[in-house]
């Protein structure tokens, strides 16, 4: 998406025709650093100290790391050497594993000598695929959008997000804000409450700063104020992303989503989540029961980094001293509190037979469990 | 309550018997610091500056102010500029009316000469009265934590608590934490859930602080986490205060109580507000109609302060630069959302028939409307 009226992926091929560039997310929204990376350290580097982040951007840097490593060194050895080393920089991303698979695939049959092109074509490919995917789901999203603003009487369209799942998520467009983005660049005039998203403000940081650099009317709210928002139907819609969507229809999201679905089954309001068809378990239903929820760092609760007067950027504690904190990452929203799946293919009811419908190849497999 | 052991109201009498102490608590959590008000400008200076903050305890600085000027100058017209003085400090703040109102009734018609000693003892009552009524509502609510132990088999009451309600906001037990004062006291096993409450972080700084010096069992949580919580039974029992309670029972209290609410409904776990029940405001019945909800500066969204590594106290921006921000301070829980209204008197339920019936006198006004 636009940058201040320049179009920026959040991954691309460096000019040099040799090296990758990407955002360093870890300076946002403080300041917009552009980070070269030539060389698999620098490509495993960026990942594991999250200078890129979000599941599918983590993939094709990961596919580059791949393709720099092939022009250093495309032995055997190096393959398999690039392949542990990047797997190893975040080791519970699916995303990360499966770009790794496909490279791997695609280049150990082939001479070391042809390995190079064929890696960076690879790479390209991945990218230029995750890019296609959320276009469509964009697409699909936009329609959602376009009918609930041809019932709004052309007053501006209220759209609530949670978390970040934006472009800079992924290579090009984002998940859920890929729709809004759409409708925004269609002329559909809409404004987006930003929730702040504790405790690592991905909202008030990243979907924020996209939004405003792309030109999208948008205000950073607590993550507390969007129940009373929905209360006085100043939300028409909630659109997130997902981490992990069941075979049901559950779906596990940033901690603080399942607030939100409560609050917009409660009022009425449409609440839609956007995803990849690959981020459905098919291998799980009920997903309150069954996803394990990541306890991270208590450190990200009682201590926030922002930038202070004198310009510099330093965390402070704020919590009580001598407080425990704890700080559970993500939150299972039930489906019926969903309004609908919006995937590439199509949006689906969030129930078996909804998802069933759009993905009617999983139809074996589950009447065989 | 206890700060490390020694006990502590929010305002006392000084050892000097001609001023007042209070904790200053804009240096909570990181600074405890005591300071001495001698006159009335540092009253009135001590209430605008929130160094005191909570109702019952603005009322009762404001009391004392009177007090202070009454030592300095007993005479009408310092009367009248003291009350004119202190009211300005928090204009929307109705518990410093009312004391102000108190104190002027008491004093007018009096000779200046005996009117500062009875200035001061009517002070003192004002802040006895606010702790009886509290320990009042601990003892009702305490009822309430105890038949819930006693179904809980033994094992540790998990009390869910949204901002601060506790004796930093009143002149001791405070409202929502008395009950859990009482039972920790009573050594009934318990551990609290206590949310951040963005933007102000009331939960993680002051409520934090206090259970922490009392020796209480919490952990401070984001105000995401609070339904994943719910959702897995890890809380047994929410308890937030409230700034009014309407006549059919909607409880207007601090941004997100109403999405704890929800989460509670939607889990089977009780939902109790404590209050004094000044706090009912008789003649409104619909709290999401009609309770204005005040915006506050949209600094307190995007700006935190902090204690940075090198010990200073710090505010920092943390949004992205040029965003906008909303500050909705409140919201409103609807009545059948709420378990029970705890009240000094007993506990009701959150309708117009379950206050009448704990508040009779009402019952006129109620059919006269």
């Amino acid at each position: 998406m636009k940058v201040d009226g320049k179009h920026y992926r959040s991954i691309w091929a460096a000019s040099d025709g040799v090296s990758v560039e990407i955002i360093d997310q870890t300076k946002l929204p403080h300041d917009f650093v552009v980070r070269r990376l030539s060389n698999l350290a620098e490509a495993a580097h960026a990942i594991k100290s999250m200078q890129v982040r979000g599941a599918p951007l983590i993939g094709a840097t990961a596919a580059y790391g791949v393709a720099l490593a092939m022009r250093a060194d495309p032995s055997d050895a190096s393959l398999a050497q690039a392949y542990d080393m990047l797997l190893a920089t975040r080791p519970t991303a699916v995303n990360l594993r499966w770009a790794l698979d496909a490279m791997r695939q695609r280049l150990k049959k082939l001479s070391p000598a042809s390995r190079p092109d064929v890696a960076w074509r690879r790479a390209a490919e991945i990218s230029d695929e995750d890019v296609e995917i959320n276009r469509a789901i964009g697409e699909n999203g936009l329609a959602v959008i376009r009918s609930l603003a041809a019932g709004s009487a052309g007053s501006r369209l209220n759209i609530l997000t949670h978390c970040n799942a934006g472009w800079l998520a992924t290579v090009d467009w984002g998940t859920a804000l890929a729709p809004i983005y759409m409708a925004h660049d269609a002329g559909i005039p809409l404004h987006v409450w930003v929730d702040e998203t504790r405790p690592r403000n991905q909202g008030a940081s990243l979907t924020a700063w996209e939004l405003g650099r792309h030109g999208v009317p948008h205000t950073i709210i607590v993550d507390n104020a969007g129940g009373h928002l929905m209360q006085h139907g100043r939300v028409d819609m909630c659109i997130v992303g997902t981490d992990r969507v069941t075979a049901q229809g559950d779906v596990c999201n940033k901690i603080g989503t399942y607030l939100k679905a409560l609050a917009a089954s409660a009022n009425n309001v449409p609440f839609y989540v956007a995803l990849p068809s690959p981020t459905i378990d098919w291998t799980i239903a009920d997903g309150v029961r069954d996803i394990p929820i990541e306890e991270r760092d208590a450190t990200e609760v009682t201590r926030m980094a922002g930038r202070a007067a004198d310009g510099r950027v330093v965390e402070v504690e704020i919590t009580a001293p001598g407080s425990a904190a704890a700080n559970f990452a993500f939150d299972v929203t039930p489906a019926p509190l969903v309004t609908g799946l919006i995937t590439e293919r199509g949006v689906a009811a969030a129930s078996r037979e909804g998802l069933l419908q759009l993905f009617p190849e999983r139809q074996a497999a589950a009447t065989g469990e």
